[in-house]
């Protein structure tokens, strides 16, 4: 950690930062420059977040510059090798192959889900998504069959062997989720639900953490280590794309988040195009840019009919459109060299 | 509604689009344009959610436009009165007293929070603020005293009077949070935990809902939706800053959403200036602002040591400084004309 | 053009807005719904805006919905074919070739200049980058050599065949820019400097004209109409990124924004991955997910020494770094399907 | 300057940093701590931009921090006192008194100005307001009157004793403006128009600098050092509002960059509320509320008639409004501590 001493501190103001610094135990390394004083700080990392907020009510402290990154299991640093997840069945997420999640956005019917089923199988997808219980902005708005929509998609995998998501909102739901999902996804509204973050952190069973809709990369990788600290290290990270001026699309898609995250995690990282664009003509290219970008997935929102649908109907592929797409993302993703997790880095940098 | 066609759309485009309104029971009102068709939807509001979804998958579509607000309960059009909440003893929110709510950010021990009490008191706070359960970005910082942090700030209250106010971050701490508090405070992460929402809607309580980090007016008074559709009316909204590209504040202060909220909504408005901007230096003209442009009270971060306070020391004020504020804000406050609630406009708009 | 009335606008209030709007001889044609009113008014386009002015000012008016866009010239409405720039010797932007333009941020030297002019030439690129009037956030920075500069990517064209692309900040340099030029360039910073937008107006030189910081795209084809508008219609669009709240990268690529575009309008579309993110290691990902999400061409900083350069090092691409992303770009875009001049469309959606 | 090395850096790496640092005469304090190296760097300013881009190019450079603020002219470092424009008669803007520039958006006729004229004199403004040359987004809005519209506004000068401001959007307008302006301004999209700063640096008239749509504090203050790096050090900054994701107001005001600026720089902060909000009934809340935070002055749209202005009349005050507001802002800004320039704080900090 570095303080910086504002351009008008006095000796007796480093004096007492100096007192400060010690007396919480960190050792001291100033450099005194021609215009200001630097003090470098060394010491115990898990007390640094208290030093540092006593150092900034400090009148004589112009500003505190953090060294270490604040994240400990997500990092490299923690674990060499790239976090591959097996779902069993030869369906791996974080691993060579492309892993795909389609489905609708919300499980309307039992006819309906089976049919997307299909079709999602046919194109090539590992798994199905689709919500059981959504997460509306408008208390008016549709919000989901609960665990009949539930028992829909675990009879849809009876049949096409397809893996299931579905996302979790709350606490109370973790038994029913439990018992019919593969991967647990926590959505952007609940990124920073400490208390959600913590329980699904003890469980037996795969996370994708989606972006929240304005975090930062840190804010991001943080509440990933809410799960992993409670001992759940079987997380994948989900771009859904940030909150932005603009004003043509439902969100702007962050993609270069995703090299970005594995230069600094082991972490698998999944694209949502679908609720990146919020508009189906846009889906596509996107997914493209995804799969180009280097991402170990896409999720993406498939619909037998759209115009039927009960939510997110105008971003959701029609089956052809499906079809066409996931002949593209496999090229895409052979015809490219992926971040290196050997070497820590995008390939040929 | 208004359904706005593709240029090149054609009459049989605009008979299936026509067929489809129909078809969710609306009248259909369309207005033949030189370059485009436009056509006005009329009918049903609640359904209209699930057609604008449909509308919109229709390749012929270029735009929906809604023409009614999608909130209810908390706009001037359910309830023509201000909504004023009285704590008893002659607190009240929403009045013609500026409230003030201050406080440390966390409770740390039973002296610390009475020795603040003390202080807010004697400046003319009505409520004393403190976090006793703390939603923290990294799960490695201080995370409250808990329960035990809340005797200590009824004990307070028994000492000066001064209501309560503190935050409740998962629902299975309802029942410890209802013992002690006065009002619920709903942080800015959990402003789209609708879990929470609707328990908190259940409760017989005042909340004061923290506006969303990145959240929408539209959004903000949605969340609100969520609380009042349970039951639960005593709504207080507070602004607490929002995510921009700005690098030397924590947040920026859209001090313009409270004037904003206030031609739309009854209900009475708080601003944050400790959380809007980060930085003690900054708090103290910031709440003159706040209290310049209108808002029916102040939340406010008061340490007697900033300097070993365990979060947030760096935005609060010190005593003194709180009390030249606090002397401010009451010039400001009877200087100015505020909203008039029976015009329901800016009194002199 | 919808104007919509306030729940509490009068039949008298009604009529007033009508006799407004017949004021300045539009069509009225007014939709009495159970909570408002909305008018749908119908005529000349070019005087709406004052039209539009007219009603927002009006008490009674909740809000005016533009239904026709802005632009006329830079739209597919305007003109049906696909415009294609062509540069002599084959270099064409806006065909079916992907369209690199390669080179150091700024000229600092005859043997920089022309060493990376061999380097980009030979890894397949089309145009010779390189800034020779620069401009800078901070006034003491190296501002470029000028015409000496010039002279230089002169002579590396003679050399090598590649086309030149430089920046224009200035009317005063037109001149000098337009002897050596084949492509003016306009930074994003000048993006709505619209002296300077009506000056390269009147010039017979293709244009790129760099999306601001925070435009949007309505804002960034209304600057290309400026140009246009006053006769160059050999207009080229950069996406460079988006200022957003995030810290890790120099600006967000807002990659949507490109099949967002050919959408709308004719003009082709080239993304400049080093300015988007700002970082090296991230300009490659980024460079592939333009390729696939269906740019017509790619901008990028490539330097012999990036250590060495006097500006943007941090974001130029070594010389093996190059062709390695070079070789992507190929197999991406031949393995993608771009968007339907023809059918006005992403060719299959 | 602080460089930090990532965790993998070698030995060999540092000696290569610290080689490169030397090369550049710069001093070399290595800090070895436990995980990561950092080297502090102390040496000539003027050439540390180079530096930095230098050790960013390098792979074993993780950041490089730093720690000199990058403006010199601006800052309180360079002068001590508080800049006080003087414009004679007794009009000052930095000075006690609050400075109010009123008038409308543009100078649409004779009548219009005068008339508008008399209204802001007698509410008690000291300078009119009005633009001759208008910036606007399309190219198919109203452009302005150009000179005819400054000898108007002259001649209200003449009858009412206001000083004049006018916008500058163009080098080639220099002498027109010179000969009536008594302030010049720069608009927001004009701020990094660096040729255009240069240029007004030349000139011997008090500059008013709006901050960019998106720019920051430093590349707002940055643009004032390139006019005051030309010798002109009349310049005042105004704070008009920033790009956000807000869709309800034009702009979101950021009031905290008024403090913020004061603790930074000597100049003048004024503040517009007018294009801030975008909307009339915002204008004079937010304008209680600039004055509230402490800015040296507020600029305000003014029209006899909003719904006849040829351009932003939805933002315009209306006489009446115009002189309660007036009566608020005298109000407030008598009953605040404002920032003590002695003290290079705010007063009671």
């Amino acid at each position: 950690m570095i303080a910086v001493l504002k351009r008008n501190a006095s000796e007796a103001d480093k004096d007492r930062v100096i007192e400060v610094i010690k007396g919480e135990n960190f050792d001291v390394h100033p450099i005194q420059g021609v215009e200001k004083t630097i003090i470098g700080v060394l010491g115990d990392q898990d007390n640094r977040i208290k030093l540092k907020e006593k150092l900034m009510t400090m009148g004589c402290v112009e500003k505190v510059v953090v060294i270490l990154e604040p994240y400990k299991l997500t990092s490299w640093n923690f674990k060499q090798e790239k976090t591959v997840i097996d779902l069993g069945d030869g369906v791996k997420i974080g691993g060579d192959e492309l892993t795909v999640m389609a489905g609708p956005c919300s499980v309307e019917s039992r006819e309906q889900i089976l049919k997307t089923a299909r079709i999602v199988k046919a194109g090539g997808a590992q798994l199905l998504r689709g919500g059981a219980f959504k997460p509306r902005t408008s208390p008016y708005s549709f919000q989901g069959l609960g665990e009949e929509g539930l028992k829909y998609m675990a009879e849809a995998r009876e049949e096409t062997g397809l893996k299931i998501i579905t996302e979790l909102m709350d606490i109370e739901h973790i038994d029913v989720i439990m018992e019919y999902t593969d991967v647990i996804q926590i959505g952007a509204r609940n990124m920073q639900n400490y208390s959600l973050l913590k329980a699904i952190g003890k469980l037996d069973k795969p996370v994708m953490l989606k972006r929240g809709m304005s975090a930062t990369i840190k804010e991001w990788l943080l509440a990933a280590e809410y799960v992993m600290n409670e001992g759940n290290h079987d997380v994948i990270l989900c771009e859904r794309g940030v909150r932005t001026f603009g004003e043509e699309t439902r969100n702007t898609m962050d993609l270069s988040s995703i090299p970005l995250v594995q230069q600094i995690s082991h972490l698998p990282l999944i694209a949502d195009p679908s609720h990146g664009t919020g508009r189906w003509e846009l889906v596509t290219p996107v997914a493209r840019a995804a799969a180009a970008v280097g991402a170990d997935g896409i999720m993406v929102e498939v619909h037998p009919e759209p115009q039927n649908a009960l939510s997110d109907g105008h971003q959701s592929l029609k089956p052809a459109n499906y079809h066409l797409m996931m002949d593209e993302l496999r090229a895409i993703h052979s015809s490219i060299h992926r971040f290196d997790a050997r070497e820590k880095k995008i390939a040929y940098a």
